[in-house]
Protein backbone atom coordinates (compact mmCIF):
# COMPACT_ATOMS: atom_id res chain seq x y z
CA UNK A 1 0.00 0.00 0.00
CA UNK A 2 1.03 3.50 -0.51
CA UNK A 3 0.29 6.38 1.77
CA UNK A 4 0.45 10.58 0.87
CA UNK A 5 0.94 12.58 4.07
CA UNK A 6 -0.70 16.67 3.67
CA UNK A 7 1.08 18.86 5.79
CA UNK A 8 0.69 23.04 6.35
CA UNK A 9 3.56 23.45 9.03
CA UNK A 10 6.65 22.05 10.78
CA UNK A 11 5.46 18.35 10.04
CA UNK A 12 6.50 16.70 13.31
CA UNK A 13 3.95 14.20 12.80
CA UNK A 14 5.12 13.62 9.43
CA UNK A 15 8.65 13.19 10.15
CA UNK A 16 7.61 10.16 12.85
CA UNK A 17 5.30 8.55 10.17
CA UNK A 18 8.27 8.56 7.88
CA UNK A 19 10.36 7.40 10.69
CA UNK A 20 7.91 4.38 11.98
CA UNK A 21 7.48 3.34 7.73
CA UNK A 22 11.65 3.30 7.78
CA UNK A 23 11.58 1.31 10.89
CA UNK A 24 9.66 -1.51 9.31
CA UNK A 25 6.75 -0.81 11.72
CA UNK A 26 3.80 -0.57 8.95
CA UNK A 27 3.49 -4.32 7.54
CA UNK A 28 1.47 -3.40 4.59
CA UNK A 29 2.56 0.16 3.87
CA UNK A 30 4.86 -0.09 0.90
CA UNK A 31 5.94 3.63 0.31
CA UNK A 32 5.19 7.05 1.41
CA UNK A 33 4.29 8.36 -1.93
CA UNK A 34 4.70 11.96 -1.28
CA UNK A 35 4.16 14.83 1.56
CA UNK A 36 2.21 17.78 -0.05
CA UNK A 37 1.77 20.97 1.68
CA UNK A 38 -0.08 23.77 1.31
CA UNK A 39 2.43 25.77 2.31
CA UNK A 40 5.32 27.28 0.61
CA UNK A 41 7.21 27.83 3.92
CA UNK A 42 6.33 25.04 5.71
CA UNK A 43 9.47 23.26 7.62
CA UNK A 44 7.86 19.63 7.42
CA UNK A 45 9.15 19.59 3.30
CA UNK A 46 12.52 19.87 3.91
CA UNK A 47 12.15 17.21 6.58
CA UNK A 48 10.46 15.16 4.11
CA UNK A 49 13.19 15.74 1.24
CA UNK A 50 15.84 15.08 3.60
CA UNK A 51 14.05 11.43 3.82
CA UNK A 52 14.03 11.09 0.15
CA UNK A 53 9.98 11.40 -0.15
CA UNK A 54 9.00 13.43 -2.93
CA UNK A 55 7.67 16.93 -1.65
CA UNK A 56 4.45 18.81 -3.44
CA UNK A 57 3.48 22.60 -2.66
CA UNK A 58 0.34 23.60 -3.80
CA UNK A 59 -0.28 27.03 -2.07
CA UNK A 60 -4.12 28.35 -2.04
CA UNK A 61 -3.59 31.69 -4.09
CA UNK A 62 -5.02 34.92 -2.63
CA UNK A 63 -8.49 34.81 -3.24
CA UNK A 64 -8.64 31.42 -4.78
CA UNK A 65 -11.96 29.54 -4.28
CA UNK A 66 -11.81 26.18 -2.55
CA UNK A 67 -13.05 24.50 -5.20
CA UNK A 68 -10.38 25.52 -7.32
CA UNK A 69 -7.62 25.31 -4.98
CA UNK A 70 -8.82 21.77 -3.92
CA UNK A 71 -8.89 20.90 -7.94
CA UNK A 72 -5.07 21.76 -7.73
CA UNK A 73 -4.20 19.34 -5.04
CA UNK A 74 -5.97 16.63 -6.85
CA UNK A 75 -4.46 17.65 -9.79
CA UNK A 76 -0.45 17.41 -8.07
CA UNK A 77 -1.39 14.19 -6.66
CA UNK A 78 -2.72 12.60 -9.43
CA UNK A 79 0.35 10.97 -10.67
CA UNK A 80 0.56 9.60 -7.07
CA UNK A 81 -2.03 7.05 -6.51
CA UNK A 82 -2.23 6.52 -2.54
CA UNK A 83 -4.63 4.35 -0.41
CA UNK A 84 -4.59 6.81 2.77
CA UNK A 85 -3.81 10.07 3.08
CA UNK A 86 -3.15 10.91 6.38
CA UNK A 87 -3.38 14.73 7.11
CA UNK A 88 -0.92 15.61 9.78
CA UNK A 89 -1.20 19.00 10.76
CA UNK A 90 -3.16 20.34 7.69
CA UNK A 91 -4.81 23.68 7.92
CA UNK A 92 -7.58 23.04 5.82
CA UNK A 93 -11.15 21.46 6.23
CA UNK A 94 -11.45 19.56 3.44
CA UNK A 95 -14.83 19.80 0.80
CA UNK A 96 -17.25 17.18 0.35
CA UNK A 97 -16.08 17.09 -3.39
CA UNK A 98 -12.32 16.47 -2.42
CA UNK A 99 -13.29 13.79 0.31
CA UNK A 100 -15.57 11.69 -2.11
CA UNK A 101 -12.45 11.52 -4.34
CA UNK A 102 -10.73 9.05 -1.36
CA UNK A 103 -14.13 7.82 0.99
CA UNK A 104 -12.72 6.62 3.99
CA UNK A 105 -9.68 6.86 2.99
CA UNK A 106 -8.40 10.09 4.85
CA UNK A 107 -7.36 10.47 8.39
CA UNK A 108 -6.25 13.18 10.42
CA UNK A 109 -4.82 13.53 13.95
CA UNK A 110 -5.87 16.25 16.11
CA UNK A 111 -3.98 17.37 19.45
CA UNK A 112 -7.45 17.17 22.00
CA UNK A 113 -9.84 14.28 23.01
CA UNK A 114 -12.24 15.44 20.53
CA UNK A 115 -14.93 16.46 20.64
CA UNK A 116 -13.46 18.76 23.35
CA UNK A 117 -11.27 21.89 21.56
CA UNK A 118 -11.89 21.24 18.10
CA UNK A 119 -9.77 23.48 15.38
CA UNK A 120 -6.40 25.49 16.03
CA UNK A 121 -4.44 25.46 18.56
CA UNK A 122 -6.43 22.98 20.62
CA UNK A 123 -3.70 22.78 23.19
CA UNK A 124 -4.08 26.73 24.08
CA UNK A 125 -7.61 26.11 24.16
CA UNK A 126 -7.22 23.08 26.97
CA UNK A 127 -4.90 25.01 28.56
CA UNK A 128 -6.76 27.82 29.05
CA UNK A 129 -9.82 26.15 30.14
CA UNK A 130 -8.02 25.06 33.03
CA UNK A 131 -8.29 20.89 31.82
CA UNK A 132 -6.81 18.26 34.26
CA UNK A 133 -6.93 16.06 31.41
CA UNK A 134 -6.56 16.35 27.47
CA UNK A 135 -4.93 14.06 24.51
CA UNK A 136 -4.95 13.30 20.71
CA UNK A 137 -7.42 11.69 18.01
CA UNK A 138 -7.14 10.23 14.98
CA UNK A 139 -10.33 10.25 13.36
CA UNK A 140 -11.62 9.89 9.73
CA UNK A 141 -11.94 12.41 8.08
CA UNK A 142 -15.71 14.26 7.29
CA UNK A 143 -16.94 17.93 6.19
CA UNK A 144 -17.16 18.68 9.36
CA UNK A 145 -14.48 20.57 11.70
CA UNK A 146 -12.42 17.46 13.43
CA UNK A 147 -15.55 15.71 13.58
CA UNK A 148 -15.47 12.17 11.87
CA UNK A 149 -15.46 9.18 13.15
CA UNK A 150 -13.02 8.33 16.14
CA UNK A 151 -10.55 5.57 14.93
CA UNK A 152 -8.04 5.81 18.33
CA UNK A 153 -7.94 8.41 21.76
CA UNK A 154 -5.01 9.10 24.05
CA UNK A 155 -5.47 10.88 27.15
CA UNK A 156 -2.31 13.17 28.46
CA UNK A 157 -2.34 14.51 32.05
CA UNK A 158 -1.66 18.22 32.46
CA UNK A 159 0.12 18.55 35.45
CA UNK A 160 0.36 21.21 37.59
CA UNK A 161 3.03 23.74 36.71
CA UNK A 162 2.92 23.14 33.12
CA UNK A 163 3.24 25.72 30.49
CA UNK A 164 1.33 25.80 27.50
CA UNK A 165 4.04 24.86 25.63
CA UNK A 166 5.05 21.72 28.58
CA UNK A 167 1.62 20.26 27.51
CA UNK A 168 1.85 20.59 23.44
CA UNK A 169 4.99 18.67 23.64
CA UNK A 170 3.38 15.85 26.09
CA UNK A 171 0.56 15.36 23.78
CA UNK A 172 2.69 16.04 20.79
CA UNK A 173 4.58 12.74 21.92
CA UNK A 174 1.63 11.01 22.61
CA UNK A 175 0.63 12.12 19.11
CA UNK A 176 3.74 10.53 17.37
CA UNK A 177 2.79 6.93 18.64
CA UNK A 178 -0.85 7.21 17.64
CA UNK A 179 -0.56 7.87 14.33
CA UNK A 180 1.56 5.57 13.28
CA UNK A 181 -0.40 2.93 14.90
CA UNK A 182 -3.61 4.45 13.25
CA UNK A 183 -1.63 3.84 10.16
CA UNK A 184 -1.39 0.22 10.91
CA UNK A 185 -4.31 -0.39 12.05
CA UNK A 186 -6.13 1.38 8.55
CA UNK A 187 -3.96 -0.46 6.16
CA UNK A 188 -4.55 -3.90 7.66
CA UNK A 189 -8.43 -3.25 7.56
CA UNK A 190 -8.57 -4.04 10.94
CA UNK A 191 -11.14 -1.62 11.80
CA UNK A 192 -15.40 -1.78 11.41
CA UNK A 193 -17.36 1.45 11.52
CA UNK A 194 -20.94 1.25 12.12
CA UNK A 195 -22.77 4.45 13.51
CA UNK A 196 -20.02 6.31 13.79
CA UNK A 197 -18.29 4.02 16.36
CA UNK A 198 -14.96 2.50 14.93
CA UNK A 199 -14.54 -0.73 16.24
CA UNK A 200 -10.31 -1.78 16.48
CA UNK A 201 -9.54 -5.54 15.76
CA UNK A 202 -7.09 -5.91 18.32
CA UNK A 203 -3.54 -7.80 17.24
CA UNK A 204 -3.48 -10.55 19.17
CA UNK A 205 0.48 -10.55 18.99
CA UNK A 206 0.88 -6.68 20.20
CA UNK B 1 -16.77 21.17 58.47
CA UNK B 2 -19.93 20.77 57.61
CA UNK B 3 -21.46 19.79 54.03
CA UNK B 4 -24.83 18.83 52.62
CA UNK B 5 -24.96 17.24 49.32
CA UNK B 6 -27.90 18.40 46.75
CA UNK B 7 -29.50 15.15 44.67
CA UNK B 8 -31.96 14.48 42.02
CA UNK B 9 -32.32 11.11 41.48
CA UNK B 10 -30.97 7.50 42.80
CA UNK B 11 -28.26 9.05 44.87
CA UNK B 12 -25.41 6.76 44.35
CA UNK B 13 -22.78 9.47 44.26
CA UNK B 14 -24.43 10.73 47.97
CA UNK B 15 -24.18 7.03 49.13
CA UNK B 16 -20.14 7.37 48.20
CA UNK B 17 -20.03 10.48 50.04
CA UNK B 18 -21.51 9.27 52.97
CA UNK B 19 -19.97 5.80 53.31
CA UNK B 20 -16.22 7.70 52.36
CA UNK B 21 -17.58 10.09 56.00
CA UNK B 22 -18.27 7.21 57.93
CA UNK B 23 -15.20 5.35 57.01
CA UNK B 24 -13.51 8.03 58.53
CA UNK B 25 -11.62 9.53 54.94
CA UNK B 26 -12.48 12.89 55.14
CA UNK B 27 -10.18 14.83 57.85
CA UNK B 28 -11.79 17.68 58.68
CA UNK B 29 -15.96 16.83 57.94
CA UNK B 30 -17.42 16.35 60.99
CA UNK B 31 -20.80 15.89 59.55
CA UNK B 32 -22.85 15.65 56.57
CA UNK B 33 -25.53 17.56 57.87
CA UNK B 34 -28.32 16.75 55.24
CA UNK B 35 -29.28 15.99 52.08
CA UNK B 36 -31.47 18.07 50.12
CA UNK B 37 -33.33 16.57 47.12
CA UNK B 38 -35.67 18.35 44.49
CA UNK B 39 -37.77 15.60 43.34
CA UNK B 40 -39.80 14.00 45.93
CA UNK B 41 -39.28 10.43 44.43
CA UNK B 42 -35.87 10.61 44.42
CA UNK B 43 -34.36 7.06 45.51
CA UNK B 44 -31.40 8.85 47.23
CA UNK B 45 -33.45 10.37 49.97
CA UNK B 46 -34.26 6.55 50.96
CA UNK B 47 -30.68 5.88 51.21
CA UNK B 48 -29.48 8.90 53.05
CA UNK B 49 -32.61 8.50 55.91
CA UNK B 50 -30.66 4.89 56.06
CA UNK B 51 -27.48 6.45 56.60
CA UNK B 52 -29.18 8.55 59.46
CA UNK B 53 -28.80 11.70 57.40
CA UNK B 54 -31.22 14.11 57.75
CA UNK B 55 -33.36 14.28 54.07
CA UNK B 56 -34.79 17.63 53.14
CA UNK B 57 -37.43 17.56 49.62
CA UNK B 58 -38.08 20.85 48.00
CA UNK B 59 -39.44 19.98 44.67
CA UNK B 60 -40.35 22.56 42.12
CA UNK B 61 -43.61 23.19 42.26
CA UNK B 62 -45.81 23.62 38.59
CA UNK B 63 -44.65 27.29 37.19
CA UNK B 64 -42.91 28.00 39.39
CA UNK B 65 -40.15 30.69 38.92
CA UNK B 66 -36.85 29.51 39.41
CA UNK B 67 -35.90 32.49 41.86
CA UNK B 68 -38.76 31.61 44.06
CA UNK B 69 -37.64 27.46 44.10
CA UNK B 70 -34.76 28.94 45.23
CA UNK B 71 -35.17 30.84 47.73
CA UNK B 72 -37.36 28.25 49.00
CA UNK B 73 -33.89 25.55 48.78
CA UNK B 74 -32.57 28.02 50.77
CA UNK B 75 -34.87 28.60 53.30
CA UNK B 76 -34.66 24.96 53.80
CA UNK B 77 -30.91 24.52 54.17
CA UNK B 78 -30.86 27.93 56.73
CA UNK B 79 -30.30 26.08 59.74
CA UNK B 80 -28.27 24.06 58.67
CA UNK B 81 -25.07 25.58 57.68
CA UNK B 82 -22.54 24.16 55.89
CA UNK B 83 -18.99 25.12 54.58
CA UNK B 84 -19.77 22.74 51.36
CA UNK B 85 -22.30 21.97 49.18
CA UNK B 86 -21.87 18.97 46.68
CA UNK B 87 -24.17 18.40 43.89
CA UNK B 88 -24.01 14.44 43.16
CA UNK B 89 -26.58 14.43 40.69
CA UNK B 90 -28.87 17.63 40.85
CA UNK B 91 -30.11 18.37 37.98
CA UNK B 92 -30.86 21.96 38.15
CA UNK B 93 -28.89 25.11 37.42
CA UNK B 94 -28.42 27.18 40.49
CA UNK B 95 -28.59 31.17 39.41
CA UNK B 96 -25.76 33.74 40.14
CA UNK B 97 -28.44 34.76 43.42
CA UNK B 98 -28.29 31.53 44.42
CA UNK B 99 -24.59 30.85 44.18
CA UNK B 100 -23.23 34.30 45.41
CA UNK B 101 -24.53 33.13 49.00
CA UNK B 102 -21.66 30.48 48.40
CA UNK B 103 -18.48 32.07 46.97
CA UNK B 104 -16.44 29.18 45.98
CA UNK B 105 -18.50 26.42 48.20
CA UNK B 106 -20.26 24.30 46.19
CA UNK B 107 -18.88 21.66 43.62
CA UNK B 108 -20.42 19.51 41.54
CA UNK B 109 -19.95 15.86 39.51
CA UNK B 110 -20.20 15.48 36.30
CA UNK B 111 -19.96 11.94 34.11
CA UNK B 112 -17.57 13.54 31.20
CA UNK B 113 -13.90 15.06 30.52
CA UNK B 114 -15.71 18.33 30.83
CA UNK B 115 -15.94 20.55 28.58
CA UNK B 116 -17.11 17.92 26.49
CA UNK B 117 -20.56 16.87 26.98
CA UNK B 118 -21.92 19.01 28.81
CA UNK B 119 -26.29 18.75 30.19
CA UNK B 120 -27.90 16.04 30.61
CA UNK B 121 -26.93 12.31 29.99
CA UNK B 122 -23.73 12.94 29.33
CA UNK B 123 -22.42 8.71 28.88
CA UNK B 124 -24.96 8.56 26.44
CA UNK B 125 -23.69 11.58 24.53
CA UNK B 126 -20.27 10.33 24.18
CA UNK B 127 -20.98 7.24 23.51
CA UNK B 128 -23.42 8.24 20.87
CA UNK B 129 -20.16 10.09 19.45
CA UNK B 130 -17.64 7.47 19.66
CA UNK B 131 -15.68 8.17 21.71
CA UNK B 132 -12.67 5.76 22.90
CA UNK B 133 -12.41 7.82 26.34
CA UNK B 134 -14.71 10.00 28.46
CA UNK B 135 -14.51 10.03 31.91
CA UNK B 136 -15.47 12.26 34.84
CA UNK B 137 -14.52 15.71 36.23
CA UNK B 138 -15.24 17.47 39.57
CA UNK B 139 -15.92 21.44 38.87
CA UNK B 140 -16.47 24.35 40.98
CA UNK B 141 -19.82 25.17 40.26
CA UNK B 142 -20.64 28.69 38.58
CA UNK B 143 -23.85 29.69 36.59
CA UNK B 144 -22.62 28.36 33.20
CA UNK B 145 -23.83 25.06 32.24
CA UNK B 146 -21.37 22.51 33.59
CA UNK B 147 -18.60 25.23 32.63
CA UNK B 148 -16.75 25.82 36.45
CA UNK B 149 -13.01 25.93 37.14
CA UNK B 150 -11.63 22.06 36.88
CA UNK B 151 -10.59 20.66 39.86
CA UNK B 152 -10.22 17.01 39.19
CA UNK B 153 -10.78 14.90 36.41
CA UNK B 154 -10.20 11.17 35.72
CA UNK B 155 -10.55 9.44 31.79
CA UNK B 156 -12.25 6.51 31.64
CA UNK B 157 -12.08 3.77 28.53
CA UNK B 158 -14.98 3.24 26.34
CA UNK B 159 -14.03 -0.34 25.00
CA UNK B 160 -15.55 -2.37 22.20
CA UNK B 161 -18.39 -4.42 22.97
CA UNK B 162 -19.47 -1.85 25.89
CA UNK B 163 -23.57 -0.92 26.09
CA UNK B 164 -24.33 2.95 27.23
CA UNK B 165 -24.95 0.92 30.68
CA UNK B 166 -21.47 -0.09 30.63
CA UNK B 167 -20.02 3.04 29.80
CA UNK B 168 -21.92 4.45 32.50
CA UNK B 169 -20.95 1.81 35.25
CA UNK B 170 -17.22 2.17 34.80
CA UNK B 171 -17.65 6.25 34.95
CA UNK B 172 -19.72 5.96 37.57
CA UNK B 173 -17.12 4.06 39.62
CA UNK B 174 -14.44 7.02 39.03
CA UNK B 175 -17.21 9.07 40.43
CA UNK B 176 -17.53 7.51 43.54
CA UNK B 177 -13.69 8.08 44.18
CA UNK B 178 -13.15 11.33 42.54
CA UNK B 179 -16.14 12.92 44.60
CA UNK B 180 -14.60 12.05 47.63
CA UNK B 181 -11.17 12.67 46.86
CA UNK B 182 -12.40 16.49 45.97
CA UNK B 183 -14.31 16.85 49.27
CA UNK B 184 -11.20 15.82 51.26
CA UNK B 185 -9.17 18.35 48.87
CA UNK B 186 -11.65 21.26 49.51
CA UNK B 187 -12.52 20.87 53.05
CA UNK B 188 -9.01 20.96 53.70
CA UNK B 189 -7.99 24.05 51.69
CA UNK B 190 -5.40 22.22 49.68
CA UNK B 191 -6.13 24.57 46.34
CA UNK B 192 -5.79 27.18 44.54
CA UNK B 193 -7.83 29.24 42.10
CA UNK B 194 -5.80 31.10 39.25
CA UNK B 195 -6.99 32.09 35.60
CA UNK B 196 -9.76 28.99 35.84
CA UNK B 197 -6.98 26.66 36.98
CA UNK B 198 -7.28 25.32 39.81
CA UNK B 199 -3.40 23.68 41.14
CA UNK B 200 -4.16 21.58 44.17
CA UNK B 201 -1.74 21.06 46.59
CA UNK B 202 -0.99 17.18 46.39
CA UNK B 203 -0.40 15.57 50.09
CA UNK B 204 2.58 13.84 50.49
CA UNK B 205 1.28 11.30 52.50
CA UNK B 206 -0.74 9.67 49.80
Amino acid sequence: MKIGIFISGSGTNMDAVVRSWHAGRFSQVDEVSFVLSDKADAAGLAKAAAHGVPTLTVARRKGEPREHHEARLLEAIVSYPVDLIVLAGFMRVLSPYFLSRFPGKIINIHPSLLPAFPGVDAQHQAFDHGVKISGCTVHFVDESLDGGPILLQKAVERLDGDTTEDLRQRILTEEHKLLSEAIEIVTTGRYRVSNRYVRVERNHES
